[in-house]
């Protein structure tokens, strides 16, 4: 798919198919998608869980405050943040600004890369780390810091958020 | 030009042809990436500064410790967060890391929308926050958070950085 047409596409779907089959190679290719994202110093900190048990579906559904379409999504990708490898080598920025920046970009690359594919998603930032840690038994070392249900879109999907004018949002200088 | 060939193309350009002229037209298509990033709440916590004016460049490659690929660029912009505009909805959450996510994703948006218009560019994070602010005479309620130079990739394009595998990154449940 065009890649103007990817970012005119996606919007935020929380409305999925029951029976659609997540396939590995579909998984395999959300996964590269990941990984061409940026990485500060090349660090690469971050780790990426993918759910498709529907127990643990449920579970994250529940870490995300009820948010009961991630449990709906045939697949959820949990993307963490690994702030000490980012740390070791950038110090307090690594930990609180380049880790969370790269991850968030690796995130978004999976939800563009479903949208190339024909699939939707949702970026659910609403959750209680925590409670995710507990669900997924994750290491000390990972912070989750995105929940991303993907599934075929089912029924009308919304509109677009609006966005403020390019005016209001940019200054430029020369 | 493709999605797939979008992500595969892109890679950090330090490397610019010195005479590209920039239309407001490519900053306009720039920017109308930006804003499809997703954003939490839809706060819209960013704020895009569109830099030609070469001591202003060169006042951002100060602020980013001498990096003077970014005053050799012809385009720089700056992506910036207003933290408290996130903060005002969600608290601690919205300040630490919703309004990074997004803008990161916002940033990422125009690097790839750059590739797809045949240009490049490249990810600064490392840079002084009160230097840029200063350069930028940014008000006070602005953080930047990325710096991205941009411009026709001149010369032989480096190879892509290497990533772990997937199974290393990688988690399966279910």
């Amino acid at each position: 798919m065009d890649f103007w047409e990817v970012l005119e596409t996606r919007r935020s779907v929380r409305d999925f198919e029951s029976s659609t089959e997540v396939s590995p190679e579909f998984v395999e290719q959300l996964l590269q998608a990941a990984v061409r994202a940026p990485s500060a110093g090349n660090r690469q900190a971050w780790h990426f869980y993918v759910v498709r048990d529907p127990k643990v579906r449920q579970g994250l559904a529940g870490a995300a405050y009820g948010q009961s379409f991630v449990a709906e999504a045939p697949l959820v990708i949990v993307v963490c943040a690994d702030p000490e490898q980012s740390a070791g080598r950038y110090g307090q920025r690594g930990r609180e600004l380049y880790c969370l920046q790269d991850t968030a970009v690796a995130a978004e690359h999976i939800l563009l890369a479903a949208v190339a594919l024909g699939f939707g998603g949702c970026w659910v930032g609403a959750f209680d780390e925590g409670r995710a840690a507990q669900v997924l038994d994750l290491p000390s070392h990972l912070r989750a810091v995105a929940i991303l249900p993907i599934g075929k879109p089912a029924g009308k999907q919304g509109i677009r958020t609006s966005r403020r004018s390019l005016q209001t949002v940019a200054s430029f200088i020369g």
